[in-house]
């Protein structure tokens, strides 16, 4: 494991190529501020030497900074070609590690000056992120690259070869799916520090419970880097870290689109599908499912759910129908209820225009919280029935939270919300704002398709599986 | 073709089982009321003779009504073996058209009653519309069966087998998707009208451009139906007006719902989807397919679109991979731009930051309304797209809306938005609600997902190669 701790919690940051406004080196200053790092900020532009920005004394070169003001960590937002006169300079004040933002190497055919940058990065012993990347977001040390990031440690962690998907994913993950980042990397063309460094290291990080990985290319120069990959991987998903893993390049376009974005093959579908299935990685297709499923990871407790056994309630024949065939389109199982559950089920709800069976489908007295409560309840008192769901597009009341949340305080087993958006108004928004906070504060993923849903719940149950394989074949 | 129009444009309506609750037949009142219907409404409940509901008198039969009073469309809210009866009473009244909101017949195994209730609608010239249903919408009459349905007629008409799913559905094309209705029809357990004779009626339908269909079963007693029934389908398809299935009971607890549901074998999911190839039907799997892909059609000329030629713009390359990605998942094409594309893109995009190709990643610069618009002017010149598809997750300031409008306004092909959400905020949702409204306004369809879009703009390439092939074999 390498130890990143300069890199993730640094006692003072440089930035090298700063100036006034939130673009390029002043993008980073502008993070830094929002999200209210507290440590030592060192600005550099030989133009706006002497001045100020936000509040920070802007310096020439990190040539006049004092030896007793340790940097961890500098940022370097100047043209491609500057980089290794800048880097020399970084090396000689010691600096461990370094985010090169600037884009202009192999990604447009530059491949020389990246060789030129690692030599002197070797010589200096500094650790390269990048190029062309965004470096770090860290939520405990308040080290941002979104002015929207927050400074709440979560359990997810990112490595991500793309710096504005990073953004996306985080800011969705943390402001629409309630799930907060452990530690968020963009490493660009990865030169130096590479995903395999990074995956060893939320192997051993404590705080970092599911990985999310969004690659381009491997850039493996030889057969041994492939191994390493899959080894590091293996590692992490039997650790009960459950690997997310959104691959890009399957047709030809895309390729191509890669080879001009990270400057690497894409490689063939097939293997990388061939890999995910052998390392118990998961693979996804878009921001939505990866962002989805890590919120499914960090609300529910994967090692409870024994088997892929759904339970679904709805309100009205149609609805329980689109969730029961979206969830078998998907390969899970909605089994028969147990007699005395349909027993118990027919103490309290009416005969008219409620179907007691799997799916159940509540009917009119759907739209009463304690009978829908109660529901839930005796849906988790199911021997056959290992996941509870339910699907809300109406009456988003606080009677209804209550209600919901007081059941799922006495329930065993994982309880899942889909809350469809119907209405694009204002009412409908507060109503869905204050309903899903609730939700999300006693721990209760809410979807916002089926469709989200049911992907996610397959590839939680599928992790189980690979899980309870693997250790049946160790015993 | 039947003569529909005393159904979907009644003089007066009867709610038979009414109550003062907004539940059961007074559910039918409420989204009248809510809607403004102008014609007489009568009401009608034993219980409530004489008294007031919502502002209405209340009769305790319809032998009260006097002849000089026609009512054209009569609604059922009782007991479904209180049904007899009353039909009897209304055939007298010579009401043409009932809708049998009641369940409790075929779907819970009462077949009998159902035979009963045809054989009184057909002594007195009666057509039924259910039962177990919510039977029709019609902005242009405002006739409701939604308290948030508008009295905007639309392009989009709609037969479901689910009244919950048929609310949904219109609600979330309404409210969020700006794609209004031109007729809706629940039919329930289909005794007497059915699918195929609301699908002839649509086929006729200048107002409906578009088809939306909800099906768990035919409930086809002979193959002569299943043949009509196709038959139709291809009539309406090759009229130019596309027909949207979603059709389920695909998985085995689906199938059994259905059978609990709508009281009909759900049939092979094989013979369905060669069904609709052989029809140019388009299949999706859930209310969001659905929905979106009716928008699609509502603001975009299929016609127009010649060929499956994607030109895409993203700001940041992740971004322009992401959408290009899935593009080729759903089996899109996106070419590479012409060489004069290219060097228009060159005299204006910099060097630094931006990628120019097809995805065309406009870096930092997308930043810039202007360049924006400039941006999707030059790819619509392109001979090798056929649509334009730009991805909008940030910055949906007026400014922007204003460029895009500007740049659509001088376009000459289709123009397609993907605007995912990042923060479930008000600030955002304010924007959001702004910018969408304005986009929607000059014809622009607003996708919420990549992955929603790739499929909608697939079926839509579907479909008019379907009406190419067939006019190539015509000729």
């Amino acid at each position: 494991m390498n130890d990143f701790e300069k890199l993730f919690d640094p006692k003072a940051i440089a930035i090298i190529g700063v100036n006034e406004k939130p673009y390029g080196g002043g993008y980073f200053l502008s993070c830094l501020k929002s999200i209210g790092f507290e440590k030592p900020i060192y600005l550099f532009n030989p133009r706006l030497k002497g001045e100020k920005v936000l509040g920070y004394r802007v310096y020439g070169s990190i040539r006049e900074i004092g030896g007793e003001r340790p940097i961890d960590y500098a940022i370097i937002a100047i043209p491609a070609k500057k980089c290794p006169q800048i880097l020399e300079e970084v090396g000689k004040k010691k600096v461990p590690f370094v985010t090169i933002f600037s884009s202009g190497f192999s990604e447009v055919g530059n491949k020389y000056l990246e060789q030129k940058i690692l030599e002197i990065a070797k010589k200096y012993n500094i650790r390269i992120i990048g190029p062309n990347c965004l470096g770090v977001y860290n939520p405990k040390s308040k080290l941002s690259i979104s002015r929207w990031q927050n400074s709440v440690p979560g359990k997810f962690g990112l490595i991500s070869q793309s710096g504005g998907l990073s953004i996306n994913i985080s800011n969705i993950s943390i402001h629409s799916y309630s799930t907060n980042i452990s530690k968020l990397i963009s490493i660009g063309n990865q030169i130096d520090l590479n995903v395999i460094d990074f995956l060893s290291y939320f192997k051993e990080d404590d705080q970092t419970k599911i990985v999310g990985l969004y690659l381009e290319n491997l850039k493996v120069e030889n057969p041994r880097e492939g191994k390493e990959f899959l080894k590091i991987l293996k590692e992490i998903t039997l650790s009960e870290k459950p690997v997310i893993l959104w691959k890009v390049g399957y047709g030809e376009s895309a390729k191509e689109a890669i080879l001009s974005h990270t400057g690497g093959m894409a490689g063939s579908h097939k293997i990388w599908k061939d890999m995910a299935k052998q390392a118990g990685v998961i693979l996804v297709n878009n921001t939505l499912e990866l962002v989805s499923l890590a919120m499914a990871f960090n609300f529910l407790d994967f090692r409870k759910i024994e088997r892929n056994k759904l339970g679904i309630i709805a309100v009205g024949g149609g609805s329980s129908i689109e969730l029961t065939e979206e969830m078998e389109i998907n390969g899970l199982k909605v089994p028969a209820l147990s007699k005395k559950t349909k027993d118990k089920y027919q103490t309290f709800l009416p005969d008219v225009n409620t179907i007691i069976r799997n799916p159940l489908d509540l009917g009119g007295d759907g739209l009463m919280p304690n009978i829908f409560g109660k529901s839930l309840l005796t849906m988790d008192q199911d021997p056959n029935i290992s996941i509870v769901i339910f699907i809300k597009p109406y009456y988003l009341t606080k009677a209804f939270s209550d209600a919901i949340i007081n059941a799922k305080n006495q329930m065993k087993k994982p309880l899942v919300c889909i809350a469809p958006k119907i209405r694009d108004n204002l009412e409908d928004f507060h109503e869905r704002i204050a309903f899903k906070k609730a939700l999300f504060d006693v721990g209760i993923p809410i979807f916002e398709s089926v469709d989200l849903a049911a992907k996610a719940i397959k590839n939680l149950c599928n992790y189980t599986e690979f899980l309870d394989k693997h250790n049946h074949s160790q015993n």
